[in-house]
């Protein structure tokens, strides 16, 4: 067992040996393997969608996922949900000096699985190493480049009023796998996370749908109660989320009632609700499934004025339980669990 | 005094309240204030460079500047000794819970100021919160998307035997400046960080010298010995470092004698070495003077096989010491001081 020492982040000759061994013999690429200050890459496009993303999950590894997995599909998935075409990604590591270096290993091997899966390069990183205590042993912040895709028009102002709520798959189940690993906890049913990137699902949408996709958002932390809350803020609606038609696998409601969670504000790290015109919803479903997304559906709709019962809500989202009854849902408000990504 | 909770990192209201509180009312501009998952920004040119930088400095503030200018201004001068001019940032923040929130705010300032004098935009963030314990107070990761200025063609191919190196200013203050806030340590002069945007300089000199500048890189951690370590190994040569040369300000020198430590290997945060053609050293000189690098100088020279002295060293770098001997220049072998940038 070898451990990472304070020297593997002096920026001298161990973390030359580092880079080579660990990040670029995995990840490399021709861009990466410059080892320069900065990657050179071609640009996309006449406009590029730019993010970050930190990841602290606690544990590292965690069923169907790690943090290397997470961070490449979190960046990913954020590119994606704005309509972009993920390209490039950096990535900066902070390590706690004593981590083994075989534990660092596999997750820039999930890393290298993940990027390759989706596409995407990463052409640039750093490596920090903080002494015992300074963190809790890796955290990783990534960011990524992304090509807008032609036909791409997103954003709150196209949202209209009737447009459907369509959402990929369950919800909570990255949120209820990161919590079953939590000392103490023990389920009838392992759970594993959802943790995948979204972007072949995003792509083949805006590809077959074009300008009838409205707004898209990813439903990470805060859940999907939180993307609905922040719709109708951003688009100044209405939007009304219908309880029974939001797919929870029955492992995922049966934690949730154990543990007391409720799952729409439970964290996913592999799914994306999209707001698509009514008349596209039935035919984004379809793709949804067809891409075998079995559990895509449309979870709810945005306000229509025409419509009597909706008069008398504000902007803002809205559940309609399956007892019949309609309830605000607002955002996260607290904090259901830290360190979920 | 308000702290940070872990419901600040959670994605839900007080995430929102703390981004638009703390970052968008500081940071903001037309893509930030959007608050998407993605920023959808102008591509700048047909080529980008990308680079990433994590930071984690202890302490949060030192003489000269704070982890906010650092991240900026890190990153900055990765894109630009690259050739680039710097236009996008990300920045990725992960907080320890427990911290004030005035002291992040002031960092974020610091990181708006540095942002601003080198006009860059920040574009797209993001917050995570930690358990206290769980990291260090403050880590942030910068990512940067920078333009490649016309004319510039870098790259360790480029260099010739014959150039010189050309340092912007003197070393050491950084690491002096991070190491003199130590409890026990004090010094007579106060030394205050070189922390700056080094890109006017980079760019003064592409424009003018264009395919003259063969190759550039800024000595951070690792410092000037361990640029010249890496010039070596990448451009397959001998490079010759003169130690008399080197300018090291008298405080600096004086802490580097107290402390034992030696300013060739200390981390510099606002400074840059210039691989030049030997005809256009001294122009290369003379235009960093004009911009205000009072110590800018020739400290070196890339090896020409046709001098005697040299017919006997490998690829490498080598000092010429003040006393007339030459010796191996390594790369930084271990760890001068953890968390230096």
């Amino acid at each position: 067992m070898r451990l990472i020492s304070l020297g593997h982040g002096a920026g001298g000759q161990l973390t030359a040996d580092l880079i080579r061994e660990v990040f670029v013999s995995r990840l490399g690429n021709r861009y990466l393997d410059q080892l320069s200050d900065s990657a050179v890459v071609p640009a996309p496009g006449e406009r590029l969608a730019l993010t970050t993303d930190g990841f602290v999950v606690t544990p590292l590894f965690f069923p169907g996922g790690d943090i290397g997995k997470l961070a490449v599909c979190g960046t990913v998935n954020d590119l994606a949900v704005a309509g972009a075409e993920p390209l490039y990604l950096t990535a900066s590591f902070i390590i706690e000096e004593g981590l083994d270096v075989d534990e660092l290993t596999r997750v820039v091997a999930s890393m290298a699985h993940a990027a390759a899966e989706t596409g995407v390069a990463v052409v640039a990183g750093d490596t920090k190493v903080v002494e015992r205590g300074g963190c809790d042993r890796l955290f990783i912040a990534t960011a990524g480049v992304g090509r807008l895709l032609p036909g791409a028009d997103l954003g709150p102002d196209r949202v209209r009023p009737g447009d459907r709520l369509v959402l990929s798959g369950s919800v909570g189940r990255h949120g209820v796998a990161v919590w079953s690993q939590r000392p103490g906890v023990t389920f009838r049913t392992p759970v594993t996370s959802d943790c995948a990137p979204v972007a072949p699902l995003t792509s083949a949408l805006v590809a077959a749908l074009g300008g009838a996709v409205h707004w898209m958002r990813d439903p990470t932390r805060g859940g999907l109660a939180t993307v609905a809350a922040e719709l109708g803020e951003q688009a100044a609606t209405a939007v009304l989320l219908d309880e029974e038609a939001v797919p929870v696998d029955a492992p995922v409601r049966a934690a949730c009632e154990m543990l007391g969670l409720d799952p729409l504000y439970l964290a996913n790290e592999g799914r994306f609700v999209g707001v698509v015109a009514e008349e596209a919803a039935a035919q984004a479903v379809e793709i949804l499934r067809r891409a075998g997304q079995d559990g895509a559906a449309v979870v709810g709709r945005v306000s229509d004025p025409a419509e009597a019962d909706w008069a008398v809500l504000g902007a803002g989202a809205y559940l309609r339980t399956s007892l019949g009854g309609i309830k605000p849902l607002l955002r996260l408000a607290g904090e259901q669990l830290p360190r979920i990504c």
